[in-house]
């Protein structure tokens, strides 16, 4: 780590798909973690990373992996990794993470299985890191000591909650959220989206990604209450906006876009009369969430960039900002129906997936959530 | 005719642009209208069709037009068609359908010149055709016989007005309106959008596309009054909506997709409580427009479908619905912010450009509005 | 028919996938044949074929296909199909269709399956269709009076075939032919190439296609011989060009076109002098195939279409030239290595699969090799 | 510098159009330049760069150029400029090179203008540096002490003359080379290809491309030679390859891809028997250019990189190998016309033009022909 001790072996799970490429490359070049521990499906179980992975990124496979033998998902083959990192399926996740973490794992996943549990944090580094103070809770219910889950968002999610969060922050409550995503085709892994479906083309429907962006969106921006539950104390729990109505309506498409969700924004806010655009600008501009403050190596450096020209952010020159870990707003502007509306873009590889969880890990490492092996 | 009588001489200005070779296309096999004339810039004056063109449509150039001489867009050339469609850029249509309208021709303009003009009907076919009561107003304030102007809208109002006047006939007047679209890239004519702006990319913005949808819907759906202004009797007037504030917001992007507009709708009705989901979908099905019943040949056999697919309406598999003259909806829902949201497609090289104006044309001769020569 | 006699009750097998599909629409249209029964997997079994099918046309089901309950593939049920179309995957084709076959049905596959069988003709309709001569021997092998196979080529061969035997018969043999193709996402079916494999990119490979391009060419282009093998007289056999060297090298590539094989093409002839780039657009424009000359409704009414224009054929705008049964050539020229140059574009899903099999179908009844029931 | 030395000074001429974006991008980081003085049109004159420009690459604007001032393209502003870089469009490159090296400029130019002055060395720097020997004379001819012109070869002609010098190299003369192209959209400047014309679609044709392969082909391989021209001494010429008649044929076809050209080239080789496949793959992945032994900083450190996977290499995963700087070969096989067929791929905007520019000047600093500004 910077300060000179050792680094932290981490695992992947699901280590030769979309998402665990993405981990891979991004942790091979972590400064704290290190490439401890790849699993995969039993097929791949045995053979060397590069043997065993279709690799389909535009970098070469890091060296770091390589070589690195595959193990099948069992907890007994990563206990030695104080971190896991899950890039799974969901078919498959909900029972592999469930093992992990009663293996007494610590399990930054970027599955959907547990997000809705009202246990396991959901979060998005750049919002809402401080839902891991419901870890503790967590752990109690499961009789462990080390061992816990934490999610992070969808893709689609996490490009509206950054900008929302800067709104709330800076203007109070927002009533309604009305959004329309334009999302890539990364998004649905591989092989995913098929060419004859997309070329040429634009699907007005993603299964289950409109509840997701509207469920998700109430978890992540509520926050956890104690709350009275019974005869011997409190329990914590999350506040889903019970107290104002925040109604979220999304209609999802898929383009064809190879990375990067673009997503039109409309929001009502609480106050009147609401903020006007230029406070809005100044607003996400000046946004720094807690993960930059508290000095999170992949954090951006700069959380939110608002372009002035008229037409950006576009995906494919907007989706490396900060190394794919910031959000790009543009066009803030009013809304003749409702406030203020906007398109945000958010590079759903990386903030959208793999670069949360990361980040998640690395908070949690800093707030001493993390059990860490003994030093010399 | 139908009924045994000549074809009528139609003339084409712009005939070698991108909306003009729609127009020879589509007017090559119509029932009543012969290609006649051809209009466009100096440099192709002079030369047969065929050689003027740089050919862009998937069909061969049809043979009714291969031979035609082209002349420069003066009406003298034109004079004897009782029938002049417009497909000319915008930089140049003004005084070109100006000076047309002047020499007492009747002019079907697919530009946006005049749309804005008070006198001037802007006419989406399966619509407000009704609006043609405005020309002899035209007419008399031109001190004209024959000559008038009728524009049809851009390609992307189209695509909602022809749903929400389903809606608004079905359950009376919408109070507000949020759509997002993603539109092909033949909407903006060749060359157009370069190809390193838009491959695997999206471009969130259109210049003036929204102002066109938030101003252009209002028209078309506000009725034409006979209003009082002064001494010597009425005049027509466009009711913009006066008396019900009907709020349209848009955002428009350009996707990767050849042909094909797909919008995302969201809308308040006025009345309460608002229609369900499912009677939205029986009117929008049940729709069916003026221009159908009074024969007009090519207006669609059936205006608006409605899929029950969760995955469409899609632009590569419904744009060419009824030859591209109809409407496809689908994915209707209610709206967790407005009433219900629904997505829109419609062909914006058909319904959105030349067949909007032809079927006006054929609107216009069936009302007797259209000055035809006597025939034997 | 024609002549007014009964239509010919057909059969598809594979009816729901992609070849399938494109079967039931150009059937649903055809003035012999109708479509009569349907076969797919178990799986379709029992639904209608509405019911059964992920449609992927720009055109809707058509009505005639609709209703028709989908029956599994064996041959009971297609027992009053004078003709059976298969447009079957290969992993199935094999026993199937050898089971239709010696259940006496008469079998025009678009699988390879038994492309190889030296008693089964591979015949490309514009180019071989007199190797159905072979067809009698077939059936005395398998001891059959009416069943019999015939295969038609990969669409990648057939955009070649039919400009290399129209050079062959005005020049005589062709001594080399070197092409690279840039093949359309739909010759892989359906879901077939992933969006993120081609999206953006080339894919220098298609797994065993350039051994079918560089092995069907020699089948296609050489003659049926007899030849005396033994006792009792000859047999019949496809000549595989043993006389003259042909060579064929080719270098397939997957692009991201969505249908319409575009291939480039150099070619040495045996005779010295070649001929001149224009006599071999002459030769090429001048080909008219025997299915065109002897009546089958299908064919094209233009076999090549040779473009002048320098950037053409392009899949976009030449890809339904002759509604896909023709074949483009354009860029005829010397080649400094081989004798002469040019690119050849055909639509994969038309003259390369679907269309191929059923001018096959025509030509062999009005050949006569096909048993069809007396008429009253 | 490398030994703590003063950076060299340079300058970049077409600042704002695509290559010359793409100079400032490479520019801005590297260990011995510094960009000191950009020139662009009139209209671009006298504004800070980040105004200047129609920024369209993924990389935000690099610091160092943001706020420098553009200047026109006349001599006197880059006279402090030991190194000039030249983006320009060939339309203006002629007049603007030919005064800058009359003034006494070392001009390295991606135009195509002087390409073919015998004078004037035509330099792939993996390929052909040495060809920098003809400076002299060009000076001598032109009575010059400093100034001179350096081209660097077309992006489709660099991706074939790498892997065919590594070739020649290792089995003696190639006889012919029949190659065909996919060539990215990028290689047309921006706004280049409409999208009309290249989503869905192939364009076999790229005006003046195939030439330029097969001319520029001959001199860069072929050497430099001292001829005896009449009285008093010798002539330095290019030898386009005059003693064994390599012939090129090339096919060139646009396809939509942003970056990266992908060739299929077959070769004869003059030796027989020619090379295995194998023998073939271990010559291309050996080759070391004298760039890369010389120590040149932007040149590859691996020059060559051997697919074994069947379906590499592929644009969009290997168009950033080494940067851009290399060349990615594959699929190296028999060839059944000529000897062997294989597919390179090299990144036209990197190694296809900048990168080649500027490693053309590393070099030419390291054979001391830039004169430097003495050091204190």
């Amino acid at each position: 780590m910077a300060d000179g001790r050792q680094k932290i072996k981490v695992g992947v799970l699901g280590a030769t798909g979309t998402v665990g490429q993405r981990f891979i490359v991004l942790l091979s070049q972590h400064p704290w973690f290190v490439i401890h521990k790849l699993g995969a499906s039993p097929r791949s179980a045995g053979k060397p990373y590069a043997r065993a992975v279709n690799w389909k990124q535009a970098v070469p496979i890091p060296s770091a992996a390589t070589d690195i033998v595959v193990h099948p998902c069992q907890p007994e083959h990563f206990a030695d990794c104080p971190v896991v990192f899950s890039g799974l399926d969901a078919d498959v996740a909900g029972d592999i993470e469930f093992a992990f973490r009663a293996a007494e794992l610590a399990v930054f996943s970027n599955a959907k299985n547990f997000r809705r549990d009202p246990n396991v944090p959901l979060i998005v580094p750049l919002v809402n890191p401080n839902h891991l103070s419901i870890v503790p809770q967590q752990q109690r219910l499961c009789s462990l000591r080390k061992g816990f889950i934490v999610t992070n968002a969808n893709c689609s999610t996490t490009t509206i909650v950054v900008p929302l969060t800067a709104l709330e922050k800076a203007f109070g409550p927002i009533e309604s959220v009305l959004v329309t995503t334009m999302q890539a085709i990364s998004g649905a892994g591989y092989p995913g989206v098929a060419s004859l479906d997309i070329m040429d083309n634009v699907v007005p429907y993603i299964g289950g990604e409109e509840e997701k962006i509207e469920w998700e969106t109430l978890k992540i921006l509520g926050g956890v209450q104690a709350s009275d539950d019974g005869a011997d104390g409190k329990t914590l729990a999350f506040d889903m906006h019970a107290r104002h109505p925040l109604r979220v309506s999304a209609q999802c498409n898929r383009v064809p876009v190879i990375d990067g969700h673009t997503e039109c924004v409309s929001v009502r806010f609480a106050r009147r009369p609401p903020p006007s655009p230029q406070q809005v600008r100044e607003a996400l501009a000046a946004y720094t969430p807690d993960a930059q403050t508290l000095g999170c190596p992949s954090a951006p450096r700069r959380c939110i960039v608002v372009h002035e020209e008229p037409d950006r952010p576009q995906p494919r020159l907007d989706r490396y900002f900060q190394d794919g870990a910031g959000v790009s707003v543009g066009r803030v502007r009013q809304c003749q129906v409702l406030d203020i509306k906007f398109v945000a873009l958010a590079n759903n590889v990386s903030i959208g997936a793999a670069t949360s969880s990361i980040i998640n890990a690395e908070y949690a490492v800093l707030k001493g959530i993390v059990a860490l092996p003994q030093q010399a």
